[in-house]
């Protein structure tokens, strides 16, 4: 069933799901012996049990048994609130009320059974079965997926344990609801098995313009994705190439349902990236403009044989008007037009049409000043508010320019109060060191998510604008709002809200990491990315060193030669945790961004982008640097933001100095907060981040003995290359700073 | 027989060789109605008879017959000094012996017998035959051409002449010897249709790994070449990739062999480019060492192979040891290992190895000021003078770095006393316009032609280096030379000389700028250069002008609607002879090269080399700009020129403002021999070249009338992006020096 097996151990490839046996313990515990769960035909109720028999036989060495009804013996009982008694009989009414559609509860054995009995004695206790429930399978899945968590020792962040209550029957009693409806990945893959911004490898979905045929790899990845709660997957690019277009017809389809087929059974909902010219390339049409009624039923009738095919498809993701990309501009119709358009197509269906906002000129002249590609998607998409279809979400980047390693949240985050939004992240790395540095980015989406916008005062969050939190509760307190549209209404006038449905067509959405290596992300310690957005996206209020915390430990524990974690987990995760500042200080500056070779976005190139039609600037002179985007002198777009934010970017002296050169054009002598000059802060900067990218090859050297050395080389190469590159960013950018300002170093340290 | 047909009237595809028929002439003049030739298997002079029949044909629509023996009409005769009484018998036995192996006479009607005659008495009058003689059959084929565009009008720079004359019986006496024993064009054609540095469509020999089909545009290639006097190609890239290491194998002999046909009937030979290590590719062997003995036994025995399918196979063309080509460094071998280890393979078939000298460190630190890409093929061949067997031709690119639009000329020529040197220039306009900027290079390669090493004392051009009159002449004179080695030397000794060959073993290459594009090189205009390349590889002594001038006669005399072409010569003249200086005026200033996007060399990237690994950087910083080649100061390029050239170039005073860049770094402040500072000096040369190259595309357009549509619009539309991308460059350079420099233009014209 699972290419696992094929693998070399220790090549990466079971990732954090590797359930490695524990040499200390000698027999299987007496309460997993026994599975117990409802006969079902129930996929995913079917899988959360296989999931939870293999990777107890995995740690245990023994393969516990499946049984539909309740033994003498202690048990695992599994099931939704109305599948078993045995399952529902251990939660209160209102403890099962507590839990949501997705979420779960799992109750061990009871503390108070407990006082004075040893471990040996748990076998004999009453109370003595473990209880994994959900109001549906999914949560019963994700809740199996925490239990085998728990049991690895890498420990749910709040759940600290020891190792002896993990082995023995959990004294656990928890409820867990996912923060964000929509949780879902975004894949760029191409049909040719390119991956566009891939750094691992081909596709796994696609080789020589066909649907893969190696299933279980398929299969193993939404494994993956479901153990981190992620339940949306668009498995293609959002860039739709000729082959791609038609992957909504019948030339493809049936493929489109198999893979649909694999990921079901985890949970997981299949999207498509479409074409917005698909009326024309393959309808025959002469538009694609979505008020001609001719394209209307086109994508109608198209639906129609999508849904037949697949029948619980997600919808579609779209790029449209962007980087090239054909969309309703070319008819003089607005994003809204668009999108409602193939939202009326894909209602009768229960689909979704998640639109990207990542609209800009993208043939901008680098002479025009005014221009600033920061605020278009603010510019197009602001004045749509209200005018969406119900089954419309927006997906927003989460910084107005394009997952720079420093950019500030999106303003149309809050801004928007009537519309439906998908967060948008990046997991590939792509303008962060694509996966030859260590870059682990749970800490900057932390910053993105816990963001406070004041869009409805204090606490407007990003993370609760993205889950739909915010937009509940101002549209139950108030009515301040406007609508989102719904179907019937016919018009896209602005209309007063009357009934607002719960929104579940809220969440974050990431594009993918991942690619045909063995070990998934090329570079080994990216799984930590891949494993902290779906951890991010279920519950945002995990820290990064939590996450951190639990990948580590789920990723090496027990797997070095002498089980030697003491040293290995705690140096592992500051690794981690140092990653993001590390690659921040030795590449752009200040939250001015870009500087990096044009096309592939790898290394670095001052002026790379400089003097380009796309809207990213530094216009470093002889005397200062950065962009003046203030609404005083500049483009403006710091009045984008709620105040006091607005307020905080549009001063100098309140402007944080992480993102200085983003809002303010400066002189190289400014004083920053820090008390460092401008020049000076880029030359310390640079030479620490290179010194410190070579501390992280010493550190892993440090480790040898404590990994498996296959681990230890994969992730020793990447190191090795990241030390030495970040020194050419270093000369590089000292180098150019240098030679354009003039101004030496204080300390007088080598530059070309 | 000839794809010409095929092709609409005015596409270019005809090129210099339209022969259009003037309207003025009613009827076909009698001296040419009979062509007299002996009867001959000699193919080069059936072609010869061929090519003047369809000339004089097509000029004046009738046919002229084809005979074996003189009539009693005026007739005109073809043949070498052996092959035909009527032909030997117009010329002295002295006037024969000055003609060289490929040169040719023709003679005309007597002047004298023209004295008091009217054109239509010509064809009564005695001695009236016109004859074109050579020692070889190549000889008289280059006549006939000389002939045909001396008919067109498009006249020999030498011989001025007035319309009436061409109409008539010519009044011809003329000798013509080409000065280059060797004119050869390589192709950098790839067998997948590609062509590298390619600007004017896919490949005419190749697609899909497998070669063409279309061999009448083979000939039609031949035709052009020939007419100019090409008679050596290399026919696949120096580049030699995995397919076309197999041009050597059976796998593809047999096409080598056709195209070889095709060529032959031209007088132009084939010649293949290696790959260094076929032994190991091809052959199994474990090694490509030059000194193995089973290496050059391999070598033997595939020459045996080679020249058994093309007995007359030119040779090789060898890119070893350079941008990551196999080579002899790998076995601790130097280059005259290499090359004469392949020389003595093709020894026995007469076959010739032509070594490029374009080696270098490709994986340069751009930290390291003392490592110059200048100094590498000086200092890499030099040491190795007087140690290649006579049949290994160095061919070295004009100047030291890669032909950029302004550099010095290649120190090697004169320094190399006892090597046979190829020139080697580039028609393909890599850094000069890509075929999308008009570039006529005449000019340039007319400095480098004329330019004075003083190797040997005033007068040492590299025009007399490269045809091997300076060889041939110290070597007669004086014995300061080391001698070229015989392959039955069996040493790598340096021996005195003892028997000097005639040099046939010099002359000049250039890589090829045509393809499959219908007018051959994209930009209609583009062909001068291919034609100039030709004519001045035949006479270094031309000027630029004059072959300009029969370029334009030929390509456009009677082909306007009303046949203005009073107007039109000169202008289109004017517009080659000004592009050049302007093409330079708006690139990269006074020598310093480079500053281009990286990888495909086209538009402006000022720092797109500056931190990159391929040695060619500027060292702009905020006081100056330029490199130090000096002895005193700086890399010691400077002094590997003879004096006086070593001297004027060391000396900041000396050195000319053109290359001032290339050999000094200078503050911007420094003032030029011209009165203006350096930063002044770009700034003016910026906005003044932008304006004229606008103006070329106003000239065009004034010219409208008088040219047909398809060529007219063909033209125009590349002069359009030039002027918009001349705009682009301007800015680019101007602001990317004013920011970083901070000195403002004294005319204050907007920089940004």
């Amino acid at each position: 069933m699972s290419k696992r097996m094929d693998m070399p151990k220790e090549s990466g490839y079971d990732a954090w799901l590797h359930y490695r046996r524990d040499r200390h313990v000698k027999q299987m515990p007496a309460w997993c012996r026994v599975i117990v769960v409802h006969e079902t035909d129930d996929e995913v109720l079917q899988t959360a049990a296989s999931e939870l028999q293999q990777g107890l036989a995995s740690m245990f060495g023994q393969q516990p048994k499946i049984s539909t009804v309740p033994a003498h013996e202690p048990f695992v009982a599994l099931g939704t609130f109305q599948d078993h008694p045995c399952v529902a009989e251990r939660f209160s009414a209102e403890e099962q009320a507590e839990v949501s559609a997705e979420g779960y509860r799992i109750r061990g054995v009871e503390v108070s059974e407990l006082a004075g009995l040893t471990g040996q004695d748990h076998a004999d206790i009453k109370g003595r079965c473990v209880t994994v429930a959900g109001q549906t399978s999914k949560g019963v899945l994700y809740g199996v997926f925490h239990l085998l968590r728990y049991l690895q020792g890498g420990l749910d962040g709040k759940l600290k344990s020891t190792a002896k209550q993990s082995l023995h029957a959990p004294i656990l009693d928890l409820l867990s609801n996912p923060a964000n409806p929509i949780r879902m990945i975004n894949h760029w893959d191409n049909m040719d098995g390119s991956v566009e911004r891939g750094y691992a490898g081909a596709s796994i979905f696609y080789n020589n313009n066909a649907f893969t045929t190696n299933m279980e790899r398929l299969r193993d990845y939404a494994r993956l994705l479901a153990s981190v709660g992620i339940q949306a997957l668009s498995i293609n690019n959002v860039n739709v190439h000729q082959v791609e277009t038609e992957l909504i017809t019948d030339r493809f389809l049936p493929d489109v349902a198999k893979v649909a087929a694999i990921f079901r059974a985890y949970g997981i909902q299949i999207y498509l990236s479409i074409n917005y010219a698909s009326p024309i390339q393959l309808g025959g049409l002469t538009t694609a403009d979505p008020l001609d009624p001719d394209v209307a039923e086109w994508w109608q009738t198209k639906a129609r044989e999508i849904y037949a095919a697949v029948p619980d498809l997600g919808g579609f993701v779209v790029k449209a008007d962007s980087e090239n990309r054909p969309g309703p501009f070319s008819y003089g119709r607005h994003h809204a037009d668009g999108a409602n358009m193939l939202a009326d197509a894909l209602r009768p269906y229960g689909g979704r049409v998640i639109w990207r906002c990542f609209v800009y000129d993208c043939k901008q002249d680098w002479r025009d000043r005014k221009t600033d590609r920061a605020r278009a998607a603010f510019d197009h998409f602001k004045p749509l508010d209200g005018l969406f279809r119900d089954n419309v979400i927006l997906q927003i980047k989460n910084g107005p320019m394009d997952f720079q390693v420093r950019e500030p949240v999106s303003p149309l985050f809050g801004a928007l109060e009537a519309t439906q939004v998908l967060l948008e992240f990046q997991i590939a790395q792509e303008y962060t060191g694509q996966q030859k540095h260590l870059c682990y980015l749970v800490p900057q989406w932390k910053e993105v998510l816990d963001f406070d916008t004041y869009a409805q005062g204090k606490g407007s969050t990003i993370k609760r604008i993205v889950s739909g939190a915010l937009h509940n509760s101002s549209n139950s307190n108030s009515h301040r709002g406007k609508a989102i549209v719904h179907a019937n209404s016919g018009s896209l006038q602005e209309k007063p809200t009357h009934h607002i449905p719960k929104p579940t067509n809220f969440g974050i959405a990431a594009v993918s990491n991942i690619g045909a290596d063995t070990n998934w992300t090329g570079h080994l310690l990216a799984q930590s990315n891949l494993y902290g957005y779906g951890r991010l996206a279920w519950d945002p209020d995990l820290s990064a060193d939590e996450i951190a915390d639990e990948w580590v430990r789920l990723t090496f524990s027990g797997q070095g030669k002498d089980n030697g974690d003491t040293e290995l987990i705690p140096t592992i995760k500051q690794m981690l945790l140092d990653s993001w500042n590390i690659y921040e200080s030795y590449t752009a500056p200040l939250g001015v961004g870009w500087m990096v070779s044009p096309n592939h976005h790898y290394g670095p190139d001052v002026d790379g982008y400089e003097y380009s039609m796309w809207g990213t600037y530094h216009f470093a002179d002889c005397w200062g640097i950065g962009v003046d985007r203030t609404t005083a002198t500049g483009t403006g777009y710091a009045g984008h933001y709620f105040p006091p934010v607005a307020g905080i970017y549009e001063s100098i002296d309140s402007c944080p100095d992480e993102l200085l050169l983003f809002f303010h054009h400066v002189p190289y002598t400014h004083v920053l907060h820090s008390g460092q000059t401008v020049i000076q802060h880029i030359y310390d900067t640079h030479f620490e981040g290179a010194e410190r990218a070579a501390h992280l090859h010493a550190t892993w050297i440090s480790l040898r003995e404590q990994l498996h050395e296959t681990i230890y080389e994969q992730v020793l190469t990447r190191l090795e290359h990241q030390a030495e590159h970040a020194e050419e960013w270093r000369d590089r950018i000292n180098t150019y700073f240098y030679r354009k300002s003039g101004i030496p170093d204080e300390k007088n340290r080598p530059i070309y």
